[in-house]
């Protein structure tokens, strides 16, 4: 008898109708005699209703965190209630549990909590009594009994850190997607479904714009070697299965897939001294007001000085654009320049540790398509580059071909 | 310095324009010097919309009541984020409190539980540090955590149990009415606002179907002392005072007010045996399936058998009718007969402890319209009659006219 956490976005639990297909296949599971936990998202649309109230009653102020989340926290109390109303109806022992009841206890950070630790006597409990229990995805208690949230896609982490906390034998990722995709079909349609994926390819996917699980979970279930699967939520299918081990597959190809994000936007401070500490002098006011960083370069200087860049969510630009023009100040740096019009793409795959020359495939493939290179940045198991946001389908396509993870064309290989 | 209660309805709560306006008003308390606690209700419709969705997902089972609180209590933790929101824009140092962060202790008796003891460390923390707290009415948490509503009309109860709790100079009800009338001004155009009303007199007001104040705040209310007044969320005025002392007034009239009410149902067995244990038989099934009973008749018997009769509330009905069947069977009665198409009026005063004759006044008024009286019970301070249902407003009439209770009339006044 295995232990499985599973689950269900918003989209999913969408309306009560939806819940009930899910408690449906929640029912058949359980007949099956595995111990369920069960993660629900708010349903679909009721968040932004009420970040919709909040704006209304805030006009220009930004509404306190601290009352947000308690808003917000609202959203998955309610899914909870009404999948475990629809279980029992279906005749399955099930309980209902709100993150401050379990509790999931995280840090203060409002808007953006970490889950520090769970508890699971409680939980044990209700699964030894033979009961699916039905948590609250997104939302957590400080130590002071602050309702907090973990911010957009929380759910996915919820689930990870209880599969870890419980020591699940899977947690399982029910969305509207089939599988984990060499890139996104609605750009390449050739783009195939993954069997499976290392954490680390998922990560740098995730990372890099794939939004089938949100980054924190992967990095959670990486941590905590959690076995995780993607699914469709009403379609029956094996999924991706997210695995520990790169070497199950001896054929692994040295790309698994290519990953974009339009998301970003670039700043650099150019003409700042190059001394020591500069980095530092640089990025921890953007860290200290939250603002997270993804790539940073600075290449060598010339006469002393030199150009630093790096991207942020294009939410956070004008908040970056406006600290980095005091440390300009600061700095006596020559200018503060910056774009949103820029797209990330990136390759990924742990095949690429043992093969050299990926890089340069890479570029080349998009010097065919005249595509210029505006910053570079490699990890182990990735390359990713900036490029001007108007030819990014196009990369993407050309990479897609380049490292032949095209879909077997149906005519020619129908010999 | 004094400390007040304040409660704010759903109606009051019910748009983002309107929770505005409230918070106006709680601006200018606050800049008056009076330190301020703030109970509201969900925005008006909201618990409606839930409980929809739970029958949605329930079909014919109902849902089950842990869930259902789980559920119904996110409607207030919705408002008191929204109004702590538009405090903090108006520039008032305000948080909120759901029930479980205070903690309101209550029993498990989910969907109607009660308030057992109110944890008021934090809170006064809070009032020291010269916040306005909004404080979610209806809800609380039993002591295994488990999130517990208080029934319809429960946040005036936690408004008085607050009150209580903090010792509150004042505890204010606003709603859509300007004060307590001597009847409902929609059946007698006459009735006129009392500018106070005892405890007892308003508890009975309440308990006979006058819908201003939920009868358990009241009770609370008296218990603890607290004084409570009731005004109109938006229009300013003295409102009614429910004062602890009678005395205030010497020219006190012999009645306060006509109550009545049409939610009731009355329910008889009849030939049951006249026998010590037979009402406790009857009614403690009855009592058990937590149906409330309100007034209860048995008159002398005839023979060694006797006609048991009690009104209930009419949702109560057909469960109360399918217990008395049960116990009609084991105690070898007649039969059970019942009907939904009654009302009761009462008439309310403290008056009445010290004059003869009130009653008799009041069946006389009743015999000069025709109108048969089916039941009659009397405390220290109401009669109450229960009669067809359609001689309602005609009864009510006449009792206030008989009463001396009508406003003055404006034409003949103008001398």
């Amino acid at each position: 008898m295995a232990l499985i956490v599973q689950k269900f976005g918003g989209t999913s639990v969408g309306s009560t109708e939806r819940i009930g297909q899910v408690a449906d296949k929640i029912a058949r599971f359980k007949a099956s005699g595995d111990d369920l936990v069960v993660v629900v998202s708010a349903m679909s649309g009721e968040t932004n209703r009420l970040i919709g109230l909040a704006k209304e009653i805030s006009g220009d102020t930004p509404p306190d965190p601290r009352e947000l989340d308690l808003m917000l926290a609202t959203g998955e109390q309610v899914s909870i209630a009404l999948l475990v109303m629809a279980l029992k109806r279906r005749g399955v022992a099930a309980v209902a549990y709100n993150g401050s009841q379990v509790p999931i206890i995280t840090d203060s950070s409002h808007g953006k909590a970490r889950i520090l630790h769970i508890e699971d006597r409680k939980l044990r409990a209700e699964l030894s009594a033979g009961k699916v229990i039905v948590v609250a995805g997104f939302q957590g208690v400080d130590k002071d009994g602050q309702i907090t949230t973990l911010g957009r896609g929380g759910s996915d982490t919820t689930a990870v850190a209880l599969a870890a906390a419980l020591k699940a034998d899977e947690c399982q990722i029910y969305t509207d997607v089939d599988g984990v995709y060499t890139t996104d079909p609605r750009v390449v349609p050739k783009a195939q479904r993954l069997d499976s994926i290392t954490f680390e390819e998922m990560l740098e996917m995730a990372s890099q714009g794939s939004k089938v699980l949100q980054i924190r979970s992967v990095e959670f279930a990486g941590k905590y070697r959690v076995p995780l699967r993607v699914l469709h939520s009403f379609i029956d299918g094996p999924g991706t299965l997210i695995t520990l081990d790169e070497d199950d597959n001896m054929e692994q190809p040295i790309i698994s897939g290519i990953a974009f994000n339009r998301d970003e936007a670039k700043l650099t401070l150019s003409g700042v001294p190059d001394t020591p500490g500069v980095a530092f002098h640089i990025l921890g006011p953007v860290s200290a007001a939250n603002i997270e960083v993804d790539m940073i370069v600075q290449n060598i200087s010339h006469d002393g000085s030199t150009d630093f860049t790096f991207t942020v969510h294009r939410n956070d630009f004008q908040a970056a654009r406006g600290i980095l023009q005091q440390v300009s100040n600061e700095l006596n740096a020559r200018e503060v320049v910056g774009t949103t019009d820029i797209a990330k793409v990136s390759i990924v795959g742990v095949g690429m540790r043992s093969h050299a020359g990926v890089a340069s495939r890479m570029f080349e493939a998009l010097a065919r398509e005249n595509i210029n290179i505006q910053m570079i940045s490699t990890s182990e198991i990735k390359v990713s580059v900036v490029i001007e946001e108007k030819y990014l389908e196009l990369a993407v396509r050309a990479l897609h071909t380049a490292f032949e993870l095209d879909k077997p064309d149906e005519t020619s290989s129908a010999d």
